[in-house]
């Protein structure tokens, strides 16, 4: 504006010029936000309906390689990682906080394109990016997303009971293929592979079709693997779960891309994580009348089990037959 | 509860039991939260006033070192700089999530310390801690906390007019005194100055004094120094600010500190950072009718200066009475 602001952004040149870069990035105007970035705190309309709060942190190394994918995959996963609770919880997702730790040797419009792929995604399913922070980190780059969302009958992990019939939304698997075709360097490795792993789409429209009263009696988002998931939902909700092997819904593409490497495509479907479907237990009569008259609902979920008591914990029935209890080999960051 | 669980335990010890010792060490029941961490969201009751939402990042290297500040002291100071956001907004906080993502190697009790000293700050301030993540970083600890908090009567940094008095709270550069303490790793520096620099206090206190109507013109929290925060104000506010040097409050303790040293303590009150002091446009008016009516109100805050035009920028008054441009050396990050 004046001489001396021109001055003072060359003396300041990364900080100002990056909470500028960043502010223009995301600047879409949403009513509800009063204030958005650039002042201590951002300032929004609170919602009516119960505030819902998460939050995601992805790390460099542990979570993502920058090899692998481009800044926009990383924005666009890093928030839709997120958004992914939100749609677990039958919320629907409002604000992001975006804290971002940079190394100081990263290409620069490395911001830039982070931001065109996280605001893109967000831009499609209304969320504003209201604030955050920008940090340097001499290592490891650093991506923590919080959302601020709301949802009138939040579906929890915790009400499933015995008897319940237990669904997965869309495939499992494919993340898991994706993530080793680009770990094997492999050529041509089927595009919707590496989508699935660096391009997750969050199931808002899973969740949305699942508002009917009485139908989910809990759900969470399989972000770790069948393994880890459904012990999550058997430990909130106090019962135990028996899974059809058979029934599990892998994509072709995972199938045929493990089989062609000697590997149990089941293993991903099982332990793979990061599929961000919905695994979500229903009242088994409420979901028939639901299915019998919306038969999209066939489409997007697929039946993989039921709930049983907490004692028998969680059994796999094998192809032919057979019970066992269900390996826990879902992913565990501290255990790698 | 069951044998088949004790063993997901032992197959899972660190995540499950991790996110266990969380929920424990943050489990004071607050009636305003629904369900808490564990869940893939967190619920909780909307506020009735506008919605404050901010993240505050921070990473080993950068913005702490493990060998200078026990994990209470991260604990503490993490959320504390946080909160000094939702106080420089006048509001008050609420839900906390915190991100964390640790070295493997860090002792088993780092993250019940971290927590600890987290958590007493925000049972002090009735925040509940919520939610948040956990993941692993190779190299660098990385701590993210986001509020969410509400304001009435939110404080923006945009609303100085010329003619506004400037004032600051408490006194600044004894955090960088105790940082420069600790960097030289000195025999039995002040404790007063350790404690600034590890364990800040959000004043809520001068925020909550400061709510008579048409007092707060703007306000801003001095996080990185008064060079840097008295620019943003003056940048948001399109205005300028001229400062009187001799006005600026320091500590005799960091005075001492300094000249001691041959430094100018006033380059650490200008320059340091990490005061997480308030400061403050008002109304001149306004101010006179409340401080003389309130007398609480000179104890904690010092005039230190007044909004300009914006054509003036940001100057100092020196001690023999000349003006000069204020020198822009703010701390900033990115640009160590």
């Amino acid at each position: 504006m004046t001489d001396r602001r021109a001055d003072a952004d060359k003396n300041h040149p990364n900080e100002f010029a990056l909470t500028e870069r960043i502010r223009r990035a995301t600047a879409r105007p949403v009513a509800r936000v009063r204030v958005g970035i650039g002042d201590d705190a951002a300032v929004c309309e609170s919602p009516q309906a119960p505030l819902l709060l998460c939050s995601d942190a992805m790390v460099e190394g542990t979570h993502f390689r920058l090899d692998w994918c481009r800044p926009e995959d990383l924005g666009h996963k890093a928030l839709a990682a997120c958004l992914s609770d939100i749609a677990a919880m039958r919320g629907r997702p409002l604000y992001a906080l975006v804290s971002l730790a940079l190394r100081p040797d990263l290409p620069a419009d490395f911001i830039d394109r982070f931001y065109m792929g996280l605001e893109t995604l967000a831009a499609r399913l209304d969320v504003a990016v209201v604030g955050g922070d920008l940090a340097r980190a001499d290592h490891q780059v650093f991506v923590d997303i919080a959302l601020a969302g709301a949802a009138d009958a939040p579906a929890t992990r915790s009400g499933a009971r015995p008897g319940d019939l237990l669904l997965v939304s869309g495939t499992l698997g494919s993340a898991r293929a994706g993530l080793v075709a680009l770990e094997g360097a492999e050529r041509n490795p089927p595009a919707e592979l590496l989508d699935a792993h660096l391009r997750p789409e969050p199931r808002f429209d899973v969740a949305r079709a699942l508002d009917a009263p009485g139908l989910v009696t809990a759900m969470i988002d399989v972000s770790d693997g069948l393994a880890a998931d459904v012990r999550r939902l058997a430990r909130a909700s106090a019962c135990g779960f028996i899974i059809e092997e058979t029934a599990i819904p892998i994509a072709t593409a995972a199938r045929d891309f493990a089989s062609a490497r000697g590997i149990d495509p089941l293993d991903w479907a099982w332990s793979g994580g990061e599929d961000y479907q919905l695994l979500v237990a229903v009242d088994p009569d409420a979901w028939s009348e639901q299915a019998a008259a919306r038969p999209e609902l066939k489409r997007l979920l697929t039946p993989v089990g039921r709930a049983t008591a907490a004692e028998a914990g969680v059994q796999r029935v094998k192809s032919d037959g057979t019970r066992e209890d269900a390996p826990d080999s879902g992913w565990d960051h501290f255990r790698r």
